[in-house]
């Protein structure tokens, strides 16, 4: 903590206006490049201005309820376009906080995405298509997914734009059902979350919505944090983030009937098949260390564990790996905190038995960053105590387990808990291998993935970024992809023998754009009722 | 309690087999229109009994997900056909535990919908369609819901065939995702349970599906039904009934990470606006009484609310609805408990300051019944402490308030907590009264019923019965509408990048059925791929 004067923080952005916290204390970021402070003091919120934030952003929503879904989608698309505008402020700014690569990733890769899902979520908000209307004439009876209130997004530190709070998918998605969205920044990166909530406020002005429709805070107490999803006020809330954190937003939101939407922890099982080592060992090798390696590991979806069967190819497989992690120059962590738990893990993973083949050790002095690290353990090790060997190692660090059969080596796939991403690389003519292995892993994970590595995310509406619990909090939801990310700030209602002009447009028999798909009958169709 | 012997128990359905409970202890169901016990002994189970059927439904869940759904839909229709077979035992076995007509309400009503849902539920499965196909070709990213595991269905007290744990709504989806069933009796109706596990164990039997796909407990202690929901074997559970003990089933199925869904309790709040009750106020006595008596007033829809504007149309109507229940012979209670709780519902409004109007008092000698409660209150009495007064008084009770004018009405309106319908009677030329009371109301309700009582819920795509909480657990979902409530008992599966074989049959570029609605390249379309 900072010992400046709490009157010189950042000011947050409460119903449409930036104003100085409530501050109950204050916080600086770091920069881990350097693995120092940033010289600007942020405010911790105190319960006064999540009241007000909460308060606004509920008579946002009324108002955000009489606004056509034109007007939402203008303005995600005019924040788009501000985004473009500042990206180099924007990309500057988030290379300082998270440490992240301007080039390719922040600049490249990132930011570009990050405009794209606002703008799928445009396009997505004036369809009307995720709204899923559903019209049976015969009954009079018509449904479709609406806007649920206020949405409480806290962003993750390793995805400053993509997932941040006030710019990524869940941001996106929060508003395009028609919610407003109070965002609560990543403590890991607050400045670039607050040039986000300021393009955001300009495009709110420019194109008319209620000026509560986003606000933003930095940061508040546990206690707080767990107030504001339980409050009555509070529509639904998401979050990315640590389990930890994660499962006590999930208790306090739970207790009160209020839908959160988590991303917790994942550790992505990567299942090479003894044929597909020995067709590819070598190529394997170099697939999988970069996506391990990159972006120092910090993805939800880096492959945390391999599960390979014993033999003089995994042999090879294992030490080439040791060579490459050993040779490459360790990526800079985002934060102390990442740092610091990243050690932790690795610890564990030593304490219960796994052999350290390279990295391990203290912290690099100079910047946050640790060597990169790869751990071995057998399956019996593995089977003897599951939950300790699934321990996330968040980094540039996996563990391989090498099981003494493919029988052993299902048996450790079943002993999982839930996950993001599962991997199968196999060979033609593997399906003796392959089938026992991807029916163990399909009920495991989210995305099932053959012969390619899980650390890319695409954006298409048939992805699902999601998993059985720990990996997230419901099995049926998927926090990327458009349309169907939107569905988790909606609530299903059902409008039951409801005069045609009274319905909302979506469900009158005229089709409002002739290009919403609305299934009448049992008919999927764009056209119109009757 | 009963004193008998343990061993006199009825058998509990367990891996395929009728055996002996492990008995913890025992009970009896009433027969309502005597209020006095029946004389047969049911189990309630220790865990040893719950563990095993975890451990069997977990193995039949695995079968279940090799089997095809063409014989997960020949199970589902030989049980209906099995059901409508038995359908005068089943009568007399609800009739005798419930105290509900045998006709029309069980043998005409109830019956033939349930034996409806099954078969709706057995073409769904066949079809597909349920399971959301979608594919993106371009990407090869392919995702779909598929089954989850195994589902405990707690069923109510007052649907014994249509809601019962093992025959009714939700039982129905979970099967049609490929989930094996562990049925949770309701206690008030054991032995019509029993009938219906013993039929489907009969349809198991002749489809040869896994045994253990359908399974019957008749009560467990509280700590092993919230041990029983939040057990890793466990997929996710269904629940139907009090709220109390729906909100501990749902801390420690949350606690876990496992799906629940609940229907708790509701209101279901009718709004009747001036210009609608100077039309046609004669009629509007008739339909509401009709609603709130019909089946002692035991249904989740029941119209326990009713809000008026004051002036000589609402007193004319609320003295005539004073005297037709004042007139009407009180229905037949459930069981003692509802009884019991009905009494203690009146209670608790007259001592908030509720005025009665008519009923109130002991209950009735002979039978499990009250006299029919119709209370009144102003609506600055309601918004003084609108928590109590929205205490659900489940059975032939109902509040009226009367609010000064429409803009009280809304505010009134504005403080209900969520519920699963709401309800507005308008005139024609009234939406200056219309407008401002539906966009209070949609938000607090699954469904908005125009003109319409809510004490029907057809099994239509587009009905939701549903709604926020507490009136349910999730804003997002619907217990009854075939394929809709099918998806609470599935998860997200993505494929990325898998080989045609290697796919679910689902998701395979030909379409399996050549009638299964897939959402390809964001077209909905039940053609192939290509």
């Amino acid at each position: 903590m900072s010992t400046a004067s709490p009157t010189t923080c950042q000011p947050v952005l409460i119903a449409g206006r930036w104003r100085d916290a409530a501050v109950a204390d204050q916080f600086r970021a770091t920069d881990p490049n350097q693995n120092r402070p940033i010289e600007t003091d942020f405010p911790v919120s105190g319960w006064s201005d999540i009241d007000e934030a909460l308060s606004a952003a509920a008579a946002a929503a009324t108002e955000l309820r009489r606004t056509p879904p034109e007007k939402i989608a203008e303005f995600l698309e005019a924040f788009a376009d501000l985004i473009a505008a500042d990206a180099e402020a924007l990309v500057e700014s988030a290379h300082l906080e998270t440490g992240l690569a301007k080039q390719p990733r922040l600049a490249d890769v990132e930011l570009p995405r990050t405009i794209g899902q606002l703008r799928l979520a445009a396009a997505a908000a004036r369809e009307g298509s995720w709204a899923m209307p559903v019209i049976d004439t015969k009954a009079s009876i018509r449904a479709c997914y609406e806007s649920l209130g206020p949405v409480c997004v806290f962003g993750p530190n390793n995805f400053p734009f993509a997932f941040g709070s006030c710019s990524g998918g869940d941001f996106a998605a929060a508003i395009a059902a028609g919610n407003p969205v109070i965002a609560k920044a990543n403590s890991s990166h607050p400045e670039t979350t607050r040039r986000f909530a300021a393009l955001a406020l300009t495009a709110i002005e420019s194109t008319g919505l209620p000026p509560a429709t986003v606000q933003l805070i930095y940061r508040t107490s546990h206690t707080d944090g767990e107030r504001m999803v339980a409050d009555p006020r509070c529509g639904a809330s998401g979050y990315t983030g640590s389990r930890h954190a994660g499962l006590a937003l999930k208790a306090a939101a739970d207790a009160a009937g209020k839908p959160i939407y988590l991303e917790l922890s994942s550790v992505n099982p990567v299942v090479i098949t003894p044929a597909a080592l020995a067709e590819r060992g070598d190529a394997l090798v170099d697939e999988f260390v970069g996506s391990v390696l990159m972006g120092a590991g910090q993805f939800c979806t880096n492959p945390g564990l391999i599960l390979l069967v014993k033999g003089e190819a995994s042999d090879r497989f294992v030490a080439a790996v040791t060579d490459k992690f050993a040779a490459a120059t360790p990526g800079t962590l985002l934060s102390p905190a990442v740092t610091r738990s990243l050690g932790q893990a690795v610890d564990t993973l030593v304490t219960a038995g796994a052999k350290l083949l390279t990295g391990g050790g203290e912290p690099l002095p100079d910047r946050c960053a640790r060597a990169n690290t790869w751990l071995s353990a057998t399956g019996s090790q593995f089977l003897s105590d599951p939950e300790i060997f699934q321990t996330e190692a968040f980094g540039n660090a996996s563990l391989v387990v090498v099981a003494d059969d493919v029988a052993q080596l299902v048996a450790v796939i079943e002993s999982l808990e839930g996950n993001l991403t599962g991997c199968i690389y196999s060979a033609n003519g593997d399906d003796d291998a392959y089938s026992p292995i991807a029916f163990a892993l399909a009920p495991k994970v989210g995305r099932l993935l053959n012969d390619k590595m899980p650390t890319g995310v695409a954006v298409s509406p048939a992805m699902n970024h999601g998993g059985p619990y720990p990996a997230t909090g419901h099995p049926g939801f998927t926090a990327v992809g458009i349309p169907a990310a939107i569905h988790r700030f909606a609530k299903l209602t059902c409008y039951d023998n409801v005069r045609q002009p009274r319905l909302p447009a979506l469900l009158r028999d005229a089709n409002p754009t002739g290009k919403t798909w609305r299934n009448i009958d049992g008919q999927w169709t764009c056209g119109d009722v009757g």
